[in-house]
């Protein structure tokens, strides 16, 4: 039986506890927070568990084996290197940290220690995205391009922009879903309040190979859309998160080229492109809530010493993709290149 | 009664023949196509119209007031250019020319002659784009951001990139739509056909206000969207062409900022956003064909010596556009400014 | 302070907890479920709240002003004759009897002993149907038909037809929104499942106007469909209550009526229908919950003594076409009339 | 190659030309209409066909083998007739005729006179009824249920009722699609537009199976529908005819029946329902122009003396049932057996 902590209980903390408090091989022990009336919200609901206001009481508790931090991102490298240094397993809310420099910091921490560090990279564990990585790793061919739309109404942030809220989702996925890494970044985006961080954003991530990927985020859209296209030599698919049921389509659509060798006065090749249309198919989904077999498998990971899908290098991988785009932002869509970082990681 | 001439019946063709034998005040003397078969497709249809295959035909004829181009479009310069020369009035498909060079001499020519150069920009002339208008400058408010989506599967083309073929009806619509004009672009994109050019691009245009544009291309979509999304100060739009009958639709959604001057210790001001959701409105729009209502616009311009909407500086301010981004595809979306260009036109 | 019992803790039971334990002016003061498990659950989650299994208890507590009653249909007027008959204001589930004599028994008992009777459509209380009230009543002229498609996959159930479990909802509304109220039904319907009630369901209302209503109920669709269509005179209504945010819309759109008497040989008057079609306008509606209003309004009429809007006698009304409905299924649609009942009322 | 007349060039009639003159294996020969200027609108678009506004011309024309009847339904049967009497095969916009002896008629007489005889049951041609067709006889199990939405706004018609303008269409699909004939059928309606026929109408459809359909038409509708719901015990099928492209979609969900006899006080038999969700499959479709296959169809019915798939007798089924219908319409929705007609025919 592996003891919980949890740190923070203000919007995602409350899904942490219900969660965890129905983990088979988990208990939990205690919640921290510094607001009295969050407390005492835990308390009413489930008076089974502690409650502290005190971080370092969790860290000094024996009973507790892990802790899941669900605090602002600022906080997030204090907190986890503590844990991490009081030898606690950690689960992080995406994103794992504010910056690279943190983000490696712990990664090499919980590596030292062997502990088990793994952030909150919810959507990967929805049974929608877990279908469409078996789908673009095994049906669609080689991968043409990546296209995300994650736009609505709300809420602004005043400490970080649209990118590290919004795009941090499709980050993950698609760290998750693609066999390829990116290569560089680039980012254009504008703030439309004064003194804000940005509320619109449009990222490119750049490949080595033909894959181009591209996400619109935007705080100060009409209606919601959470929209992803992926083309891929062989099939195609839609996934729209907003859709009751067949949140993916897969549709046998697509090009054929016919290298048809042409003398001719101006062209050696006259490339003729077909157009195929075939079926489409919206595979049933697995509709387990996502953050449920998310802590089972970091309750796992830690009895069996093995290593979550989320794990820190993961959340690593995201945070300097954010951090290229924030830089790039500032200078019109300057192209980040994430090689030499990857080469130092 | 202002004489016509025809040049190109292939896929647009048939549609100016069409509506220019329907337009009062007009009358279509001729059709030129080098094509023989192209030809005999006109006289089967219009027994009443001549056919030649000979453009210098239609140059010399003193029945011909007015030529309409519509032929590829590598040789709207040449051709325009002739007839311009030739006194006839001129309208030639989008984009106007291959080059903004050739784009400015044509500009030039017809204004050295005093003859009407129209471009056939014919979004502009539908009825949801002319409502589309009416409602950004009168009732959005400071227009933060617009956004348009136009993918869909195929047709490649081979001599352009997706950016000349899609891209310039958003162009042209922007062009209409938004007072302030673009002061730099930058475009990424990806050809997955070798040797040919690209057919994914993003494009960004930058403003000197707070507003930013974005457009994104496909000719490898799975699904058709047509979707165009336009953020204000006061008011938001969607604008989905697909969509049978209501295709605007305007939100009276936003956010509020409320200027709290609060002294303490970190922050001056703290600024709040608010949310305002209210109804949403769907103009009745025009559905008169787009094309009858241009090309009666151009024959009045010829009989009143005024200018039409889309004139040369139209297409001449799209066509910059289109040579700044397709240079900007080439270096990863370096940011091209159109500033300098914009002073010597 | 209104104190409140509850009984049955099952689907729909703890919803009422939940609100009744957060409206002002009321105390829930008992839960009372004959399964101890639910009753545990109660505990675990309210522990202020105390918890029985015996219904005579609630009954007998002075504290106890009115009755919630969440029990199946078939236990409706037991439970509330008997806490009608402890002087109990009394809350009852929809429908609010499995007969209409029991029913109007329920209705002369409250009405006798000044007693607030009232049942849960919950429906009438959301934003969407009272905008769609104001919309019929004032801006969509002569109704001319009332449209509703309810279907969906699930849940079958074996003691009541689909009639009772879905079109339920249609009628309360449509005994809400519509100012006539119906004179005739008639069902047709079929069980696919040997030995069990309808699991599809078409009926129609008549009234003595030139209204018609009609509404589909399916438990074995393939989609999830709330779909209403509200003609009249002037306006023309969809209402979609699966829509994420613009569940009403209102169109600017219907016929023209010409009287042009014309004398010929086969007819004096040639009737010329033309049509109209204007704008769409989708108004904000309310968002809170439906049920937290409804619990309110119950509350205060018990405090000011006045009537709510679904009393007894919106009860007994829905329930006269669900029995007439029931019967006519049996008869392949026979028409019922409800005017003689209506009488008797 | 078979010699074609075309009487009625209104509103379909132009497409019965444009087809014929492109059918392999036809010659359209003349086109008559009483209307000089619909004629010369023929020889305007089709200099090398023979228009007259005399129907004994066709008839007597020995290079004519057969006649397309595209007036209207009232002239329907006299025409046909004649034109069987004079030996030409026939091929009748649909309702076949006004009613039912009618119809019999032009089948008896085609019968006797071995001549093809044919209704223009276009959706049955369309990639998406054949698919449908396909579908529900191999692959849906039993069939449970058939039911349409068919609404827009308008075209008032004022010599028939919207069940023969809209209903038509779907009992010709119904026929064609579903193995089973209906037995009995019952419709309600309204007029809305005083001393004209009824605008919104209901129709069920009654078999002897458990198969139960039913078709909603509607002259007066804020938004078009064509939706049709197709249930089965293995799968049920969504077909959207307004959809682009996905025009069919196919689900993999239904219930399972747990016969699970248990002796206890109450039920011998307790029924458990279960519910089976899985796949959704949206099968290509060919887009043919549908009326492009049916009259090379017809054509070579005629050559190889075959039966075409929308026969005379297909015609006459589907009046058998317009006619009930309306009887029925006047009645309340009284049930009218379709049953002895059957035996008669």
């Amino acid at each position: 039986m592996i003891g919980i902590g949890v740190v923070g209980y203000g919007y995602w903390g409350p899904n942490l506890v219900r969660n965890f408090s129905e983990t088979a091989g988990a208990k939990l022990i205690s919640v921290c927070d510094l607001r009295l009336e969050r407390l005492s919200a835990v308390r009413d609901r489930y008076p089974a568990v502690e409650i502290t206001d005190d971080f370092e009481a969790l860290l000094r508790d024996p009973r507790i084996d892990a802790i899941a931090i669900a605090t602002p991102v600022s906080s997030h490298f204090r907190l986890a290197m503590r844990a991490l240094m009081a030898g606690k397993h950690v689960f992080v809310e995406k994103p794992i940290a504010s910056t690279v420099e943190e983000a490696q910091r712990l990664v090499d921490e919980a590596a030292k220690r062997r502990l088990v560090l793994a952030v909150d990279h919810t959507f990967i564990h929805t049974g929608a995205v877990r279908k469409l990585r078996e789908i673009v790793q095994d049906g669609l061919g080689e991968v043409y391009y990546y296209d995300s739309v994650r736009v609505n109404l709300g809420l602004f942030q005043h400490d970080v922009s649209v990118v590290w809220d919004l795009a941090v989702h499709d980050l993950s996925i698609m760290d998750f879903v693609l066999q390829e890494k990116a290569v560089a970044v680039s980012a254009t985006g504008m703030s439309h309040v004064a003194g804000e961080p940005e509320n619109i954003a449009y990222l490119n991530l750049f490949f080595d190979s033909k894959l181009i990927a591209h996400v619109h985020v935007n705080w100060l859209a009409p209606v919601k859309v959470r929209r992803t296209l992926i083309g891929g030599s062989r099939k195609m698919i839609v996934y729209d998160d907003l859709e009751p049921s067949e949140k993916i389509k897969v549709y046998d659509k697509g090009i054929t080229l016919n290298g048809n060798p042409q003398k001719n006065g101006e062209k050696v090749y006259q490339m003729l492109v077909g157009y195929r249309t075939g079926d489409m198919w919206a595979p049933h989904l697995n509709v387990t809530e996502a953050l449920a077999s998310e802590l089972r498998q970091f309750v796992d990971c830690i009895d069996r010493a093995e290593t979550p899908e989320a794990d820190g290098q993961a959340g690593l991988r995201v945070v300097r993709i954010l951090e290229a785009a924030t830089l790039s932002l500032t200078q019109r869509g300057r192209v980040i290149e994430l090689e030499q970082a990857r080469c130092v990681a």
